[in-house]
C-alpha cells in the first residue's frame, strides 16, 4: 500500500504503483490536463515516472505555475530543436542537449555550418513538430538493446557514451518523439503543447566532452517559457544584459583596457577606470581604519620553498602561473594569494596575546593562470588585486571577529547598491574526517557564524560539507539589477595554516606559554577586478556621483560665457570636484547628449541669465532639469550627495529588473 | 728645455728630465720635505716620476694638506699592511691591494684564518715598519723580467696577472720597500712616515678578481689618515653610519622584514613601516594633482614580446628575474619597469593634440634580478615601487613638462630634510653617433635642460656622454647628513621608445596630421624602498612628526590617572593623530626611557595636576620638557607640526655631520 501526501496535506492511497500522472487523475481530469512532471520527496520526476508500490511519499504535481516545470519543458525542446535540424540537415550525429541557466543548448556535429541564418528556418520546423504534438515516450532498455539502438541510429558519439560514459550502466532509457529516438535520462512533459515560446539564441563552438582534443562540435543555444511574455521579458533582460556589458561599457568609458602584449586577462587600468578604483580603496580604507587593521605591502612574488609549505604548490600548480627558474635552487611564484606573505609578516618577530586580534590587511596584486576560454573582460582575470586581510586571533575572539567581518562587508556593499544578498555559510560535512581541526573548535566556529548572522539578521542558509578541509566560511552572494548571482565578498577561517604541519604559528598567552592563533581570511569585495566588472554592469556605467570618472560638466550655451564658466570650473575643483568644460562651438543640445552619452552626474548649463545671477542651470543625469542654483547651494548639494555616497540609478528594463539602493524612479537618462 | 708652471703662476725651466721632488727641492728643502706626490696637468704623478724633457707642463706639488695625496699615501699603507701580514704569517699569496673610497683593503690567500684577533698584531707590525722608515722605490722592468721576479717571490697571483691581465704590457713596474716587493703602477708615497694614523677596520671574503669560480681570499678593509684626528672623525663617521643603518633599525622600530622563504632583496613592509611608506605615497600624491597627473594601474607581469618591442629582452636579461615560462609562444617577464604598460595605455585609443601633456603616474611595483652579493637591505632590492610617471608632450613642451619635473622633485626632496643636493645632467657625447633622435631636436632639449637649472638657481654639473642613447637626463644627487650621497629623483627625455622602430606612438595635431611625441620618464625618490633606507638612515629612525608611525606617547605617572589618559587618548584620536597609551604599572622615568628608544616624538605625561587642569604636560623627543599644555593647544600645536610637515631632527655625531632642513640644535635625546 502507498500512502501519498499532497501539498495541502491531503493523502491518498493505492494499492498498485502509480505515476503523477495517475494521482493527477485520480483528483480530477483538468489537473491531469495540466500536469507536466512531478516532485517526489524534493526529486523532480517525470509524469510517468513509476512511484513505489509501498510506504510513504510526499507528491507535488508540477503544471506550468511552477518553475521546476520549466526545466523539464526545456529539456523537452531541446529535444524538438534536435529534431529540427536533423529534418533541416543531412548527417547529423548529436552530442549531448542539456538545459543551462535560463535555457538550454544542443551540440551538433553535421557538415553544414550553422549560422544565424539558418535560426527562422529551424525555429519554423520546431513548430512545425510542436503543431503535430506527438508524445514524448520513454523506453528503456538493457546495455545490449541500447548500445544496438543507437547504432542502428548510426550516432557515433551515442555510442562512444555508452561505450566510456555509462560503461557501468547495465541498463538506460530513451525517449522518443515520431522518428526522433535520443539516448536520455529524461525527464520530458508528456506533449510538446505546453511549450509556450521559444528561439534560438546564437550559435559557438563547442568541444565533444568539452576536451579541446576532441572535435569541434556546433552548439545551438536556445531557450523557452510557457508564455510569450516570459520569453520576452527574458529576451530585454539579455538585451540589457549585454548593454549593461562592462567589457563594452569599460571600452566607451575607457575605463580599462586589456592588450595581448602585456597578456590576455591582464587589466591595464585607464586613468578614469583607475579614479574609480582608487576611491573604493580608499572607502575600503576608511573602514580598515575603523576597524583597526594594520596595512602591510608584500611583494609579488615568493619563493616556491614558500608555497610548499603553504600547501599551495604542487596542489594548486595547474591554476598558477609557471614558476620563474632562476638557478636551480632558486624558484619564484607570482603569489597567488596574499597569507603565506602575511604569515611572514607575523612570524617577524614574537607575539604576545596583547597584540591579537592581529589584523593584517593589503590591497594585494595576485596572479592566477585561468584557461584562456575562461576569460571574461575584468570578471575572469589572472592578475587581481583582493581588498585582502588576514586575522590572527584566539579561539574566543572569533565571533567577534567574525560579526566584524560580515559587518564591513554588509557595510562596504549596501553602500554601493548592492543590498540584495544572501550569506552562504559553509560547513563541514560532520561524516568525513577529512578536516583539519579539532571537532568541538569546528562546532564552536560554526555555531558562532550561525548566531552572529541569525544576531545580524541576515539570510544566511548553512551547506554542510561546502567547507573548506581548513575552516567554516561565509560567502556573500550578491544579486545585481538583473538578478543575477556574483559570489563577492568572503569571510573564512583556517586551523590549517597557523598548524605545526605548515607555518606554525604561535602567541605567547597570559599564562607565559606559547599557544596556536587561527587564522581569518577575509576581502568585502573580493577583487577589485571582479567587483569593478560586476559595478560596471550594476550600474550599467553610469556611477553614483561619488565614484563618477567625472563628476560635473559645465557646458556654455556660447563663448561669450566661456570666462565665467572657466571661473565656476574653478571654484568646482577648489571645491573637490572632478569637473571639466564643453566649450566647443557646438549647439546646447549636443553638448547636453555627449555629456548624457558620457553618463555625467550633472550638467551645468550656463547662459546669459545665469552669468548675471552668478548661477548655473542644473541638469541631472536621472532627473533632467533641475532649475537655477547659485554656485554655493549647487557645491553644497553636490558635497552632500558625495559625502553620503549615495545611489541613485534608474535601471531600465522591464522584467526582473528592480530597483537597489536609495534608487529613484524617472524616465531614465 | 722643460717649462713647469706652477699653481701660482710662477714659471721654472729645467733642461733635463725632472721629477716632482727635484722641482721641490729646487724651490727649497722644506717643500721637498713635505712633498709626497704630484699632479701634473690634472693626473696625479709620483714624487719621483720623471716628467717630460720638453715643452709645458703644470705642476702641483701635493703635500698632507691636499686631499689627492690622501689616496697615494694609502696605497702605500696597503703595502705596509700587506708587509706586516707576511711577516707575521707564514706562506701568504698577495692579490690585489687598492685603495677605495674612504680607506683601502689587500686580498690575501694564505692558510691561517685572520680574524679580529690578529688586527692588533698587524698593526703592531705595521708601526714597527713606519718606524723603520724605509723608502718606497720604483723598480721598473720589462716582461720577462718581471715574470721572473714574481716567480723568485713565489706570488702565483702575480703571476697569473702578468700572464693574463698583463699579458699586452712590454715592461711594468714594482715597488720596493725593504724586503717587500710588489707588483704595482704606483704611485708611493716616498717615506712611510708621512702615515700619521692607520687602522684595520674590518676582515671579509673575497674572490680571485671577483669571480666566485676562484678560490676565496682573505680581504682586510683598512684606512690611514695623516692626523689622528681626522682618524678619529672619521671612525665617529662610519660608527654613526653603523648607528643609522637602516637595517638594523628596521628591525629595531619593526618597520620591514626580508625573509629568505619570500626572497632575498624583497621586502616585507611592516605595520609601522608601511604607515610611513603609505604618508610618502600620499604625499607625492598631492604633488601628482597639483601637476595633473593620471594615476593608472598595471600589472606586474608582461609578455616577452612587449620586452623585444621595448628593448629591453633580451639586452637586460641578466639583470631581469627568468621569464615565466607557460607555454611555447607565451612566456611573461616580470616587468623591469613601468614604461611598456603605459605606453599601452597611451596607445589603448588615439590620441590627439589636446590631451597633451598627457601625463601617466603610477605607483609601479618592477622586479629586477640584482646579484645577491649587491643586495643592501631596502638600499639594494630585488623587488621596489617607483613613484613613477610617463609624460607624453611634444618637443615644444619639453621645457615647460622639465622644468615642473624639477620643482616636483625640489618640493619633495626638500619637505624630507634633504636639502642638500646637486643636479647631474647627463648629455651627449657630440663625437658619438649612437644617439636616437635628430641633433638639433637634443641640442634644443639639452639647452633647455640647463635653462630651466639655471632659472632655478639650481647646482647643475652636465657631462658630456652620460645620456642614454635615448635621451638626455637629470638625476637628483642628494648628501645625506653624513655627507653620503644617493642617486634619487629622475628626469629623463626618450626619443626612442616612442619611436617607429619600437612603440611608433602618435597623436594627433592641430593639421589633423599624425605626429611623434616625445616621452619624459620621471621619479622624485626613485624607488620607495631605497628612499625610505636612505630616510631612516638620514633620521637615524627618529622620523618627523608627521612621518612618525606612532606620533604621541601618553604616560601616566600612576594608574589612578589611567581613565582621564584614556579619554586623552580617544580626543588625540579624533584629532587624527597616531597615538598609544603606557599604562604598564611602571615608574615615569621608564616610560620615558621607553618612549624614548622608540624614537616617539611626543610624550604627554599625566599626573594629578594635569588631570585636575585638563592638561598634558607635553615632553618633547628633541627638547626635552616643554611644560604643561591643555589639551587644545597641544593639539594645535602638533596639527601645525604635521601640516608644515616640519622637519626638526636632531643629528648626533662630530665631523661632517651637519645640519638639514630645519634643524634645530640641542643636547639631543
Amino acid at each position: 500500500m502507498l500512502e501519498v501526501i499532497l501539498p495541502d496535506g491531503s493523502k491518498k492511497e493505492f494499492d498498485h504503483a502509480v505515476t503523477p500522472m495517475e494521482v493527477a487523475a485520480d483528483i480530477g481530469p483538468g489537473l491531469a490536463k495540466a500536469t507536466l512532471a512531478g516532485e517526489v520527496d524534493g526529486n523532480i520526476v517525470g509524469f510517468d515516472t513509476k512511484l513505489p508500490e509501498e510506504g510513504t511519499v510526499n507528491l507535488r504535481l508540477l503544471t506550468k505555475k511552477d518553475e521546476e516545470a520549466l526545466g523539464v519543458m526545456r529539456h523537452s525542446c531541446a529535444h524538438i530543436m534536435a529534431r529540427a535540424v536533423m529534418r533541416l540537415f543531412d548527417g547529423v550525429q548529436l552530442a549531448f542537449g542539456p538545459t543551462i541557466e535560463g535555457g538550454f543548448y544542443y551540440d551538433f556535429d553535421l557538415e553544414h555550418k550553422l549560422s544565424e541564418e539558418d535560426f527562422p528556418a529551424i525555429e519554423a520546423e520546431m513548430k512545425k513538430i510542436i503543431k503535430e504534438d506527438e508524445p514524448f515516450e520513454r523506453i528503456e532498455r538493457n546495455r545490449d538493446e541500447s548500445l544496438q539502438v543507437v547504432k542502428d541510429l548510426g550516432q557515433k558519439y551515442k555510442i562512444e557514451h555508452i561505450e566510456t560514459g555509462l560503461k557501468d550502466h547495465a541498463s538506460m532509457s530513451f525517449y522518443q518523439q515520431g522518428e526522433f529516438i535520443d539516448l536520455c535520462r529524461g525527464p520530458h512533459i508528456p506533449r510538446p503543447k505546453a511549450i509556450g515560446a521559444y528561439k534560438i539564441l546564437s550559435v559557438a563552438g563547442a568541444y565533444w566532452k568539452g576536451d579541446s582534443n576532441n572535435r569541434q562540435l556546433q552548439r545551438l543555444y536556445a531557450t523557452a517559457f510557457f508564455t510569450k511574455e516570459d520569453l520576452e521579458a527574458h529576451l530585454t533582460k539579455i538585451e540589457e544584459a549585454k548593454r549593461r556589458d562592462h567589457r563594452v561599457l569599460g571600452k566607451q568609458l575607457d575605463l580599462f583596457s586589456i592588450n595581448p602584449l602585456v597578456g590576455q586577462g591582464l587589466i591595464l587600468w585607464s586613468p578614469k577606470g583607475t579614479i574609480i578604483r582608487n576611491l573604493l580603496t580608499e572607502f575600503v580604507g576608511e573602514q580598515l581604519k575603523k576597524f583597526e587593521y594594520l596595512p602591510v605591502v608584500t611583494p609579488n612574488i615568493g619563493k616556491v620553498d614558500l608555497y610548499k609549505i603553504s600547501g599551495h604548490y604542487p596542489y594548486y600548480k595547474d591554476s598558477q602561473f609557471a614558476p620563474i627558474h632562476q638557478a636551480e635552487d632558486e624558484e619564484y611564484l607570482l603569489k597567488p594569494m596574499n597569507c603565506p606573505h602575511h604569515i611572514m609578516i607575523y612570524k617577524s618577530r614574537p607575539r604576545s596575546y596583547r597584540e591579537l586580534p592581529y589584523r593584517l590587511s593589503e590591497f594585494g596584486t595576485v596572479y592566477r593562470y585561468e584557461q584562456s576560454g575562461e576569460l571574461n573582460g575584468m570578471t575572469r582575470v589572472r592578475g587581481f588585486t583582493q581588498d585582502d586581510a588576514h586575522i590572527f586571533c584566539t579561539d574566543e575572539q572569533v565571533e567577534d571577529e567574525f560579526r566584524k567581518c560580515i559587518q564591513m562587508t554588509q557595510y562596504v556593499l549596501s553602500s554601493l547598491g548592492l543590498t540584495d544578498y544572501r550569506v552562504r555559510l559553509g560547513f563541514r560535512d560532520p561524516d568525513s574526517g577529512k578536516y583539519v581541526g579539532k571537532e568541538a573548535v569546528w562546532d564552536a566556529a560554526e555555531a558562532a557564524l550561525v548566531r552572529v548572522c541569525k544576531n545580524m539578521g541576515i539570510t544566511a542558509t548553512a551547506e554542510a560539507g561546502e567547507a573548506a578541509f581548513y575552516g567554516p566560511k561565509a560567502d556573500f552572494v550578491v544579486n545585481d539589477c538583473l538578478g543575477r548571482e556574483w559570489q563577492l565578498g568572503t569571510v573564512q577561517l583556517d586551523y590549517n595554516l597557523p598548524s605545526a604541519e605548515r607555518f606554525d604559528l604561535e602567541y605567547i598567552g597570559k599564562d607565559n606559554q606559547p599557544h596556536r592563533p587561527v587564522m581569518i581570511h577575509r576581502a568585502p569585495f573580493g577583487s577589485l577586478e571582479r567587483f569593478m566588472g560586476v559595478l560596471i554592469e550594476h550600474f550599467a556605467g553610469a556611477f553614483p556621483l561619488w565614484l563618477a570618472p567625472e563628476q560635473i560638466r559645465l557646458l556654455t550655451v556660447s563663448q561669450k560665457f566661456d570666462e565665467y564658466a572657466q571661473k565656476v570650473e574653478k571654484e568646482l575643483l577648489a571645491a573637490g570636484f572632478r569637473v571639466s568644460g564643453d566649450y566647443r562651438p557646438e549647439k546646447i543640445g549636443a553638448k547636453i547628449r555627449a555629456a548624457q552619452l558620457e553618463l555625467i552626474p550633472y550638467m551645468f548649463i550656463i547662459g546669459g541669465r545665469e552669468m548675471e545671477e552668478e548661477a548655473v542651470s542644473v541638469r541631472d543625469r536621472i532627473d533632467g532639469d533641475l532649475g537655477s542654483m547659485k554656485i554655493p547651494q549647487a557645491i553644497e548639494k553636490l558635497q552632500e550627495e558625495v559625502a553620503n555616497r549615495v545611489v541613485r540609478q534608474v535601471f531600465k528594463g522591464s522584467a526582473g529588473l528592480g530597483t537597489s539602493g536609495t534608487a529613484t524612479t524617472s524616465e531614465g537618462y
